[in-house]
């Protein structure tokens, strides 16, 4: 690949990087709408469950994020593969620790972000993000093996 | 943005992204005159309280440093903005392991480091830079809900 | 360094990063093959003694993988130094969760890549790993002070 090729390439994944940056930024300051403004109109969360469009993810997220005091989610391990010039696949690592609303118990939890990303009027969003889970530690829930799908593709 | 400026503003944030993980190695190694040579010569350190210059935040690394047998900050979720040529604004996530000098327990911490970031003689230093509590695990304390400020901005 | 040059140091170290990514990917896939696939020909993987080859780090990494039901390896604080146009240095920080096999008991560690790389033709792969101990969590293990090396230079 020349070096300006290379560059597009970089500029791309970097932007791509940023939305997942600002997406988990946007859920941890329990702005549920902020984090939905991060997918496509008609973009598809995969919560336990599809919610496609922007209400309906706002909705989903306003339940899930009500049960905690403090959320952080901790981004790492982005592997971007661009499909086209406008859309990409995408798998990175989350871990995040929670308090719980009332109890301040913590919650942990370990998984993957698997997206579709398109780009549209010059805008990645997300066309599709699926969190997989690897592992959790909830308060009263004994862990078992079947919890969690685990790592994509695990041999 | 054209090319060349997106790489020049790509190349910018990479150089501030390698200041902060230069300070959590400095910090991890132990080295309170390293890290604090992170800032610049007026700079700011907030550690529950403002420190400036290096020789103060050298000092006050050196107290809080003394107490751990171990320390790993774990950088994640950059956030840059570049507000000049030679002025950034910055947040970013940290998780950090410690284990206590001489009992060998283990202490964890989630925040953000918030930063103002500035250019001098080519060089990006921090002007200023506040970490930000979302969480904590500390051995005999019992965790409440007003522990830390959370989330910058938190709705 | 002009723009030029700098991309090219930019580009060097995001597709050595990608391989860090990659290497992590595989062996969460509980893909010994596929992580040893990440070391040059003649490489050396550094666990806990000296494995030289992709058939020998194959070997160890299945006996140490096969104690897992889950792993989880969260990449950050990559530091890469080119030392020439196909050779570089480079340390970066790990946190991994893991699930005991049987048990399904947690286990967590964290520590430090400590590699060197080289570019064999075209692709850059592990000349070395090692990888370093700070700290660690072991069901039914007491933590002492010397279970670990510690921070590569710790003062």
């Amino acid at each position: 690949m020349a070096d300006a090729d290379a560059l597009r390439d970089l500029l791309e994944r970097d932007a791509i990087t940023r939305l997942m940056v600002r997406y988990a930024d946007r859920i941890d300051a329990n702005d549920p709408v902020g984090a939905a403004a991060c997918f496509a109109l008609d973009g598809v969360g995969v919560y336990w469950g599809d919610y496609r469009g922007r209400e309906a993810i706002t909705e989903r997220l306003t339940g899930i994020l009500a049960g905690f005091h403090a959320t952080s989610h901790h981004l790492t391990n982005v592997q971007i593969e661009l499909t086209s010039a406008t859309t990409a696949q995408a798998q990175s690592y989350v871990y995040a620790f929670h308090r719980l609303k009332g109890s301040f118990e913590q919650m942990h939890y370990w998984g993957r972000w698997v997206d579709e990303v398109e780009k549209v009027d010059g805008e990645w969003l997300f066309a599709r993000r699926e969190v997989v889970g690897i592992g959790s530690v909830t308060p009263g829930v004994e862990a078992g093996p079947d919890d969690h799908p685990g790592h994509p593709g695990r041999l």
